[in-house]
């Protein structure tokens, strides 16, 4: 059975005066409102949350449902968590449950509340997301583990440190750059990358080597949500929708030590995969909304999306594929870089504006024609991938 | 599509020397050897675990799978949270995994390792499970929850102090005696109910009037785990299988304060539809595992199954009914009181015991000729609570 989306909302993203509470009722108001349909016709709540418990003193957050709406008190809710691929594992959880028959309507909300905490507070939490006694324990942080990536990379591929930090540099200024379109972004910038590489060390400022500042995302609020049902009912519903072609999940280890190489094994299979299901190529897609938790991972995702040979990612940056006018833009919304990245929304994020472009209705820029579109959402330094290909559905 | 369960494991539950990581693996593995099925064969894992990240530093757990087996890497591995019945929504995520077509065999795995927080630490991190701001940021605890159950319960009806404290120190006296069969069980006792009435404050310390120490759980480590597939799938690899004929799951308002009383309002909803989906009624079943977290949630339980009218559930305590050569067993493995309540493995923990006598194979008293048995398992204040029920098939 094929699922489509018939709902979106997403919120402001960045520092928010709304509480955790307020930002899911809202994302599920506005979803729901989106669909046109009733609340009591929603069979069940998926709440992708990385970690309220730490952000938050509040586990336990898929009871909060109902006050969305009293038709929702009693319908089944429930918490998924994968780190940052928390708003992905959702929708997975969601469209299963439809294409299991046991509901017909799904409410899918990705929601996080980061800035409640201060850096050392927010680190540690996020360090929770990698296997805690050998790496968060041992004062491994996110930056550090993709700071590896980096340097895992530079090496394989024989790339001096200017090369390395000139192709990052172009991945921060085009997501900046990109977010200046985008109405909910968290920080958007018109910035080149020149600018980012002759910025001076207290404004961009080493976070772990190789990586500085300008090559982190954000620590953001926010929360987006979407209503699923079968593109059987979808179809009598709106005369557009759009479906999930293709929902594809791999997991790699947890620990990094264990993997074999500094490369998205897991996640270059998750797309792969992905592309199989919806029986296309990476050459039929027009747009991607892609993890750029850190600017390499982004160039990381475009080898492990096909678009690029492996080493080869940098090209795309000069020969323009990616950029808003390319033959494949990628993060056109501003991305995590610029867009923010509230980790347990994310993938919910991805997922409302890929629908969003596709219904020709851009959160952003509005690619033209745009008919298949990719997201590619990770969780920890990768070891949970999800990608998803979106088709607009006459 | 009936799902039914081919394999299953469970750990000693208390204070255990492994880690997390090892309970889950040992877990796992337990319950791959049982289902008699190569580990890539799996399709997807289900992690249910309530606050890793409050008790071990650990979000993210779910990539933690693939050291159970290197078969497992690579594929989808979700932690799925509802408070204290995370172990329940791993099964129904799985469930729909299969029941979708996505995967033919899903393990899923509940665990949880509390004994690493002192008695302020496991205290807050489980008020994190109830409605924060009103609640838990408030100082109301778990015991301070059930305990305004216990009270609603005495004022409605109109009980005496003294008959309160009678049919909980039953229920305790009970579930600690069952426990006595179970070799798994964190606290066994030979004990009745007048020695616990009997017993000096010091040995029975009030935690929560009119809730005492014997009224509640235990803090506990431990794991159970399954291994499910569809029942025509299930029945040509074993001579007997145990079907879950029925789960159902209901939500309540998070914050105790927006529910009209204190009944298990949404677990009666969850346990009748169960029995309508199964097709069966209350004078069907053989025996049930319920959510005995405070000896006052079991007499809630009772009524909330339709065994004794709302009121009358202290008379199944005199009458038999509830014992283990009564009409209707509840809790002959111990209960949450005597077995012990590692909270995410618990959903997983009562089904494998369901399934384990069901098969002939109890852990602990073994009901005679049983086919049918009902868990009821409850996240937070009974905000969460999902119902099933397992029936014997040859």
């Amino acid at each position: 059975m094929s699922v489509s989306i018939i709902g979106t909302y997403h919120s402001k993203v960045g520092r928010l005066e709304e509480s955790i509470y307020d930002l899911l009722v809202k994302a599920g108001k506005g979803a729901l409102e989106d669909a046109g349909i009733e609340p009591g016709e929603i069979g069940g709540i998926w709440i992708g949350n990385y970690s309220a418990g730490g952000f938050n003193n509040q586990e336990h957050l898929a009871p909060y449902a109902p006050n969305i709406h009293p038709d929702l008190r009693f319908k089944p809710a429930t918490r998924v968590e994968n780190a940052c691929a928390s708003g992905s594992a959702a929708i997975e959880a969601a469209k299963n449950a439809i294409e299991a028959g046991e509901i017909k309507f799904a409410l899918v909300i990705g929601v996080e509340k980061m800035t409640t905490l201060d850096t050392k507070g927010f680190t540690k939490v996020l360090a929770m997301a990698s296997y805690w006694p050998d790496e968060g324990a041992k004062g491994m942080t996110f930056p550090g583990l993709f700071a590896e990536y980096a340097k895992g990379y530079m090496e394989r591929y024989g790339f001096s440190h200017e090369q390395l930090r000139t192709m990052l540099a172009k991945v921060s200024a085009k997501n900046h750059t990109n977010a200046l379109a985008n109405p909910l972004a968290q920080m958007p910038l018109k910035i080149t990358y020149e600018e980012i590489l002759n910025m001076p060390d207290e404004k961009n400022p080493m976070i772990a080597p190789p990586l500085r500042l300008y090559d982190c995302s954000l620590v953001s609020d926010g929360a987006a949500a979407l209503v699923l049902t079968s593109t059987e009912k979808a179809k009598t519903l709106k005369d557009e929708v759009v479906e999930i072609s293709a929902l594809s999940h791999t997991t790699d280890y947890l620990a990094i030590s264990k993997r074999a190489n500094w490369e998205f094994t897991a996640g270059k299979k998750a797309i792969q995969k992905a592309y199989q299901i919806a029986g296309i190529t990476v050459n039929d897609l027009d747009f991607a909304e892609v993890h750029d938790c850190f600017t390499i991972a982004e160039i990381l995702a475009y080898e492990a999306m096909g678009l690029a040979a492996d080493g080869e990612g940098w090209k795309l940056l000069d020969d323009g594929t990616v950029y808003v006018d390319g033959k494949l833009p990628v993060n056109v919304s501003g991305g995590l870089k610029a867009k923010g990245h509230p980790v347990g929304a994310t993938g919910a994020s991805m997922a409302v504006l890929a629908t969003r472009q596709l219904l020709d209705k851009a959160i952003g820029h509005q690619i033209k024609d745009a008919e298949i579109g990719l997201t590619f959402n990770i969780g920890g330094s990768a070891a949970s991938n999800y990608a998803m290909v979106f088709k607009r559905i006459k």
